[in-house]
């Protein structure tokens, strides 16, 4: 649940990711959280993860023994065991998805991530800022078939991966980004699952003590309300292998008379009033059920939802010149200049 | 120009075939024909071939490097050296380029190829029929970039490979059917080199001495002349990685008066006459320049041309039930029964 807040609409359905991250536990006994201080500089921690569009994930579910194929894949290839996994970005599947490989495998995972959120493409993390390579990259479909990726650069891995993950069905498991225990510890976003973990607890407490839960999540977020209001419109496509679209949120409340749009490509990009931007990328959009809470990934959005719409800064390594090049408006096409959040909302509430 | 002869209008552009053949071998020396009782059963053969659109390979020509590269890359993934390299199908383009990654290495090439002829797709080849794995396979482009690939089978090779070589685009570099000694002999197509060197020789013997060239081309071949005429008219779009399209022979000489339409698929795929299917695969269909007897391929067909269209038998096992399910005329598309060629042209004419 903590993980889908921050996946911002994408990284996969947290119902399922908790089924699997279950299931395999139950059989195989809990998993270590490792602190990225716990790593040893040249430690080998190779990410695992889904790659696809949501909208399919959701009914063709994995077996989880494809992950594990892909991880060892990669492992074989690069001729070496890993010390522990790790996730490639937070969202409801995504966090929970190097759990399952975690378990199978008995290591640990490491409390990080590569972008402190979800994006949609494989390149938009933060290794790739450091100049960490995605490949060797091996990707594992369900049927038995994978393949192992050498590009010239993350762009490339993006491009190869994603026509190969559209053939496999529009769902494939990846592990990619082998890095050092110094490259994580330098080039990750550290201690997401922590931040996740507390975001999940917070609603949860919420529940239990009859509080308002989408307060709880903006305030251990530092996130800002920015909408409330009924899904009035919502239309998905299943185009290029990613789930694009987008919603309209009718405004209840002070917004009352006014329509909030948001498109998406797996996450939500951006937020508009009318002509105004209000968020865009690579600040983070997350629709909460109004009244429960829960975060309400872009496939699971539907018609008369009440929701109230979060927007939540993201790492500030994405809000410099190279990150916003690889993942601000820009790159998704719209012209509107980035403005953080915290700008444009003022200054209150505090990151977890 | 003979390798082109049995490409049956694909197989890859013979000039581009013969520049890179040439430029290497006058740089590393010449290569070993290596006939397939010469291999020992336990020698590795590892096939080398360019994939993609014909019509893209005439203006994106390889660098020679890409397919060494997708050679090597196999050999590691292997961890050993292939004793030989062998043509994955006849054709202008891809009966040469083995013989670069042959001056590169300084090993033979194999007198043998998996096809006796050219066929679209990666899965269309003898080996398949003796239950040879394509994978593991290793693709690379000009950039640098390169995967391998295991597929669960032959299909699934063609369905990764093909979108791969889209990204790349529209043409890469393979290595693929890692086979041993033992099963280039029993799997494979043999002395189709010293075949293509027959007919090639057949041509120059004609122009030599003024005699009819495509009377030479269809008497080593064993081939019937089913056609004379000029293109009327020519279609032609690169579609999911092909050269796809028709062309219509408008008749002259005994044929006045009617048009043949042929269909391909980078090669040449059915000869109509009206509803009539004249010929259809896995025969060949080759159409040759009825002046030089030059075989022309698909890329280059243009309106206006004077050609002479040849039909000549393929390997027997194409014709037994598993061979025309994997080739035959219903696994493209058309509702029509396969008749052999001498059966519908009479028994006149020896094979090569």
């Amino acid at each position: 649940m903590g993980a889908a807040v921050l996946g911002t609409g994408g990284g996969g359905n947290p119902y399922i990711g908790k089924l699997m991250a279950r299931g395999v536990m139950e059989r195989r006994g809990p998993v270590t959280l490792l602190d990225p201080e716990e790593l040893v500089d040249d430690d080998l921690v190779v990410p695992a993860a889904m790659m696809g569009a949501p909208t399919v994930m959701v009914e063709k579910i994995p077996r989880g023994e494809e992950v594990v194929a892909a991880f060892r894949a990669l492992e074989t290839y690069l001729g070496r065991r890993a010390r522990a996994t790790m996730s490639c970005e937070a969202g409801g599947l995504n966090s929970t998805i190097p759990f399952t490989v975690a378990a199978e495998l008995g290591i640990p995972v490491v409390d990080a991530d590569m972008m402190g959120r979800a994006f949609p493409e494989l390149q938009m993390c933060t290794p790739t800022l450091y100049g960490v390579g995605a490949t060797p990259m091996a990707i594992a479909d369900e049927k038995g078939n994978s393949a192992i990726i050498n590009t010239v650069d993350n762009r490339w891995t993006e491009t190869f991966a994603r026509t190969l993950t559209v053939d496999m069905g529009c769902s494939a498991m990846i592990a990619l980004y082998a890095m050092t225990g110094r490259q994580v510890k330098d080039a990750c976003v550290l201690r997401t699952i922590s931040a996740i973990e507390r975001i999940g607890c917070a609603i949860r407490e919420a529940h239990r003590d009859h509080t308002d839960p989408v307060e709880a999540v903006r305030f251990v977020t530092g996130g800002y309300v920015i909408w409330h209001g009924k899904v009035s419109d919502i239309a998905r496509r299943t185009e290029t292998g990613f789930a694009r679209g987008e919603a309209v949120i009718a405004g209840t409340h002070e917004y009352e008379g006014r329509s909030l749009r948001l498109e998406f490509q797996n996450e939500f990009l951006i937020a508009r009033d009318g002509a105004d931007a209000l968020v865009t990328v690579p600040d983070l959009i997350t629709v909460l059920d109004a009244e429960t809470g829960g975060p309400i990934t872009t496939e699971d959005l539907r018609y008369g939802f009440r929701v109230v719409v979060l927007a939540m800064p993201c790492d500030p390594r994405w809000r410099q010149e190279a990150g916003l090049k690889l993942v601000g408006p820009a790159y998704f096409g719209y012209d509107v200049p980035y403005v953080p959040v915290e700008q444009r909302f003022g200054s209150a509430g505090g990151r977890a």
